[in-house]
């Protein structure tokens, strides 16, 4: 399965000890990770992925691999701005919001859009215009989340 | 200038009436139209616009015209499906939110990053994980949302 | 219908007189302008087609209106670089390559991608691997261009 | 280091043979392959990357996993459309064009935007409106094809 990190460029020590936790957790039950390749959360989830021998992948917004993490394995060159965090949501088979901002925010609306599952670990809080809270389900940890996604996902049509 | 207005492909009549409204005031003080171009939101606005003689632009997230609604003046066709969101918060120099789903909450979120005014007309309501509300400026009225953009927008480095 | 001109962000002057021609041309006719928005060919085109009072839009690579001509009445702004190639040879229902290089090469196999026609002044010559040249037609000036473009597009399935 | 095979999703046994030989050559000497990740010339070159224990990343067009071939290792899934031939021009570190139509060509543009090295193998011959022949340069086989990439790839400004 591969499980998406969203979250911030900069991160807190308290979200970067997070998103550590769920790229090794991600990783040690097998999951490859899916980020957007940067610093902050992107990078100590790529770290913790890797410290437990898993793959991680870094959809880079940029023309070149010029701001990458060193712990992305995979890097991919979009050229194409935010608008790669589509690809981020459109890859995932679920996804794990760490705090974030409007990039994040992004991120969850279009993992939603493609009805992938999103959990949320101290993240935005969404009401929608009809009054319902959209689906980013809060968890604690990152067993939690990481439980959350393998119970959700849903295959995505591949062979 | 030009001003983006993000809803649903779907809206209830008082979404639709909205839009018609914010259309019409956008056009009769001169501004051009930026959307998605599809049914709903799009397509009453698009029609308030044309009503009011304005130009109108849709950004098509297929690979041809099919599913335009009729008053797009210029379909653009991206071939890229809901990436193509970023393209109106990029294009847009302010943009209305009338109700909306997750691809509104997209398109909001691609609007934040790129620091474009953002009002709201009945649309989602954000809260960041530090607490803050987004800012998106709820609006009652086409009038006065119009008139949040015009006193907000920026220039975009043009000619 | 929307007429694709493509060609070098620099021109040489016999390109830019073509460019120009092609631009008046096509407005004159009442077509719409589409282009990549900046310098040399696309200055020149969009130039003429404002001269005959038509419609000019821009797809632009940057993440803002930077760099675009003074003649583009409906910028794109695309944030995307060179991938919003793409979006030009999509929305156009015909296109004329005007000399160019590698990005005018990729704007023409999209164009055939897309079963666009496509006619060249003065642009690539292109053998595929099976031996058969690649339909980009030669023409030898702006009204046998256009003349190729109106016999030979195709509705795109629009409202 | 990266190296993107491109060519048709249908191919003749011979262009299957060859693709296959590039893939095993390229992961044999311990590059990752990266390419559209279907059917045809792609699949046949991640079969051969697979049977040499290399890694191989497909960059998918469309909205999820369906059409992807049975040798990708990691999908990324664009969602799109053929704007997805950017992202492998980018992503390589060198290509190798083997046979192919127009979307081929359109990454052997890309590439050459990019500056990359891109081998041909039974591909497209181009003359430029100047005159000069574009440098896809003819390679016989597997090998001289991976030596080329070896010899005038250059690095991405990578970490």
């Amino acid at each position: 399965m591969i499980i998406g990190v969203i979250g911030g460029e900069t991160s807190s020590p308290g979200e970067g000890e997070v998103a550590y936790a769920v790229g090794f957790e991600a990783a040690r039950r097998g999951h490859t990770l899916i980020c957007g390749g940067r610093d902050g959360v992107m990078r100590e989830a790529c770290r913790g992925a890797r410290d437990a021998c898993g793959h991680t992948i870094g959809i880079l917004p940029g023309d070149d691999r010029k701001g990458m993490n060193e712990y992305v394995e995979f890097p991919i060159v979009t050229g194409m701005g935010f608008a790669r965090n589509t690809i981020i949501a459109r890859t995932a088979d679920a996804l794990v919001a760490i705090g974030g901002r409007y990039g994040t925010l992004s991120e969850i609306a279009f993992a939603l859009i493609c009805e992938k599952p999103v959990a949320g670990v101290g993240s935005w809080e969404l009401v929608s215009p009809t009054g319902e809270a959209a689906p980013v389900v809060p968890c604690s940890n990152a067993t939690e989340a990481i439980d959350y996604c393998e119970r959700n996902a849903r295959g995505q049509g591949g062979i």
